[in-house]
């Protein structure tokens, strides 16, 4: 890394904090929060000002140095690409250059992550697209590569774009500080077709060191979360991060192929509603043209709304809104449900065992064909490999406050479980079975919602479900109250108006088939999964009482 | 269908309309909206209170006449599901019945679409379950079906869900009112699983009536859309309905499907923002703990700022949410959005064509893979098919306007097409071409938003299209602006104050490859594409200015 980007970052770091520091107006009192506004903003503008004469007269500097020069039309800068040309060029991912010809010439369209000039005749360039880096370097010779090209490949500011022609060589040694190692490109041509500040708010260098990095010297750069967050474009970028992604998305293709063979229907439930269903609490209120409205907290009736009316085998990702005040690791106000709900004919361990086998399915199918991703993850974040068996651990809640009795903890009978006795039972799970995954049932019936089926044998227990991985919960479900008279009751004495969700209850007065299901937590999944230890790290744009930006 | 169900249906529709008068109180003035909520109410608590007893009468008297019935183990109503015993009953499914084998024994659980007795000893059924119908009897015997059990087939309410065991048959002629017409069952024990009222809002036989048969006899019971949507969980259960949600989720499906095979990655962008964002317009305004939310119009900012994040390609399938009146038969205030946006190489035709590509691989699979379904829709809403070519058809805005003046219309050069006018020329463009969809390309730049790439040839035009289905659009794309420099003018310029969109403008700072991408309405098409007329029927449960519920 460039020591010029240590210097501005920590230079960037220190303006932040003195921003937060009271600032004292020309008559010595501290400025009103208006006032520090107008600051910010003009100070802002002035900096965007000198941003853009910097990059001009930058601009004008390589014109003419280029004039009398050999190398001139090998590099230099493209205009805006406004679509006015097809070529037939190939273009070349990075990842598949690994396995490119020595020897070959390749055209590929990557970043600039960070150059490194050798004297003035080489620079080292690290190439970036998306999960995968390569070195590429530029050596000064007679014919094609003149002293001013390489300076111009060193001035190149890093995060820019770059459309390179290159020849695949074969290193003295592997490259292991790039994903790509066992090659590396000589650049014939290199042009910007989409240039960088030159100040960045952090260097990707600095946002993807591994984490035993910092420990082995703790005066190395770290970008905190909230730095990340604030500049969440940027921070995405790294290869970490795009590899998030790519397994965030994969869960949920998963999660889809997995239920669309067994002929589950995709639906999209409404988000603005009526009337604040499920008891009222922690719902967002939204102005709907001249009445109230509000965001719903969780597909839950509708989904059930769907198995009444006969789609037998229903799931939804989408969106759910909670506006509870909490500033935990795990929560968020807004993030993704991965929603389903399924008639069963007899019993409704068939959904049960039937979601635990998807969940197998996800971890295996993870494993095979997202090795790569895994292994950007881990490059950074080293996490234990998740273990799971093939066919998911169920156990029943009493056996889980056994396991919790025998390892001294003094709890009810049918209590529900604190976050710190999630933990521990998952631990002792994980000795006892070997399992990072498991599936516990029949939770006492006084912790679920009202439209929970009770046991059959014992009316303190009930046909409902929670599935952990590595101590959290990232599933809640139960076989639901299918009958409407039994349902208004269940409403009633759980403390809920009837009348506040008519439509859900009178759904069921027209024969409504036995059904159960569960909804999951997306990001609960990715973070757990990736032991990433805080839920932000695995939400695009993460949504919090304090944060609705950028 | 049985008669008294008309009677129900007419007596039903007259007291809704009856509750549109004025209704006077005891002082023969009209009553406030209050009194007559509250006398709503009243009645609505009375009924509730009739439909119960009427339910517990009607279980007694079966329960007496079952008394000394050699039947009687053969048919009843089955206590409410608690999941308390597994069997290893193998349950049929009623679309699978017609490869049955004649003679064979089947168990299924189905609903009682009708019932129609013929004298004392023989009743019809029609047995449905999602987009299956098949006839089913009940006929006395010496042995196993008594003149009692018959009765109690005849009186099981329509709607109720029952587990039947029956004998596989040939009739003697197809039963071309069901859908599985080439056998029918032999009822040898039928119980209740789950029951409904007496008094459904409207028949399932009215609702899925085909619209031909009230053409010929007028006279007949129609049930109009807002009955309907009242009542949405019933109407969802119509076989038409059934294969349109099945249809809408197969949408998705293959958009993913071409998308994932071309490495595209699933995004969840927020649908809660701190600015009122793309010119600030028609956002529904959220309470967000102690300030102001808005809820997302579009994923466009989100996906863009993700391609400068490296992500390459991605998609997003959610809702998105618009606070415009419109009360017209293609609008709602919440839709699902499919987006898609890539960054190209060199040309945005690149992007163009693949999602025109895309879509005939969507049109293509559709009637491949689900041509039951559209059969099914069909059966009651007969619609010209589908016309597409192999090779989506382009063709550029001047050339769609040419086609309108030689139609005789009077158009600008570079004025938006008017709904009367993209109809038009959906109707031109399948005379001359003979297809119902096509690509516009390089619209007006004018009547795109400030994201727009403006053609490099001619400023007035745009890298810009929309793709028609039947003369209606259903997706607006263009290359976007990938220059921070460029953007923030043409925001300014556009009149939109940058910022409100700061996070978006400096998300494209730091270098961004050029992208295009585009946002098809899901709804939209799936209404075009079967041509349903108003786009609530293609929705759940739809949203518009004047309904949120249920």
């Amino acid at each position: 890394m460039l020591d010029s980007q240590i210097d501005i970052t920590k230079s960037l770091i220190e303006t932040t904090e003195e921003l937060e520091q009271l600032v004292l107006g020309p008559d010595g009192q501290p400025l009103s929060k208006k006032a520090l506004k107008k600051l910010e903003k003009e100070k802002e503008k002035e900096k965007r000002k000198q941003e853009r004469a910097a990059q001009l007269a930058q601009e004008k500097a390589l014109r003419d140095s280029q004039e009398d020069d050999f190398a001139k039309n090998n590099y230099g800068k493209l205009p805006m690409n406004q679509s006015s040309e097809k070529t037939s060029t190939i273009w070349s991912k990075v990842r598949n250059i690994e396995n490119a010809e020595i020897g070959s010439t390749v055209h590929i369209q990557a970043r600039v992550q960070a150059s490194r000039p050798t004297g003035s005749k080489m620079c080292f360039l690290i190439l970036r697209e998306g999960t995968s880096t390569i070195q590429a370097l530029a050596v000064v010779n007679k014919d094609t590569i003149s002293k001013q090209m390489v300076k111009f490949v060193d001035s190149i500011p890093s995060e820019s774009l770059v459309r390179v022609t290159a020849t695949v060589v074969k290193p003295d040694e592997p490259v292991k500080s790039c994903t790509v190692s066992s090659v590396e490109l000589h650049i014939e041509t290199i042009h910007i077709i989409s240039e960088a500040l030159a100040r960045l708010p952090f260097s990707l260098d600095d946002a993807t060191r591994p984490d035993e990095e910092y420990e082995k010297d703790p005066a190395l750069v770290k970008v905190n979360l909230d730095t990340r967050l604030d500049n969440r474009v940027i921070d995405l970028r790294t290869i970490t991060n795009n590899a998030i992604f790519k397994l965030q998305s994969a869960v949920c293709k998963l999660f889809r192929e997995f239920l669309d063979a067994q002929d589950f229907i995709e639906i999209h439930s409404p988000k603005i509603i009526g009337a604040a269903s499920e008891g009222g609490a922690n719902v967002f209120k939204v102005s709907y043209f001249k009445r109230f409205a509000y965001l719903a907290q969780s597909p839950q009736l509708y989904k059930q709304m769907c198995i009444s009316a006969d789609f037998g085998k229903v799931y939804e990702i989408a969106p759910v809104f909670r506006a509870e005040d909490s500033n935990t690791h795990r929560h968020l106000t807004e993030y993704i449900g991965l929603d389903l709900e399924m008639s069963f004919k007899e019993h409704y361990h068939e959904v049960m065992f039937m979601i635990g086998r998807m969940f197998t399915y996800i971890f295996t199918e993870l494993e095979k064909r997202y090795s790569h991703e895994i292994e950007i993850v881990q490059r950074q974040h080293p996490f234990e490999p998740f273990k799971f068996s093939e066919e998911p651990l169920k156990l029943e809640f009493c056996q889980g406050i056994a396991l919790l009795r025998e390892a001294g903890i003094e709890v009810d009978d049918y209590e529900d479980l604190s976050t710190a006795n999630e933990r521990l039972l998952g631990k002792l799970v994980k000795e006892k079975y070997g399992t990072d995954f498991y599936m516990l049932d029949k939770f006492p019936l006084a912790v679920r919602p009202f439209y929970t089926m009770p046991d059959p044998h014992n009316p303190n227990y009930s046909n409902s479900y929670d599935f952990f991985i590595r101590g959290e919960e990232i599933m809640s479900g139960a076989q639901r109250v299918h009958d409407a008279v039994f349902l208004e009751e269940r409403v009633k004495s759980c403390g809920v108006d009837p009348d506040t969700i008519r439509d859900y209850v009178d759904a069921f007065k027209y024969g409504c088939p036995p059904h159960a299901g569960g909804g999951v937590g997306l990001e609960r999944v990715v973070m757990l999964y990736l032991n990433l230890g805080n839920i932000r790290r695995a939400s695009l744009f993460p949504r919090d009482p304090k944060r609705i930006d950028p």
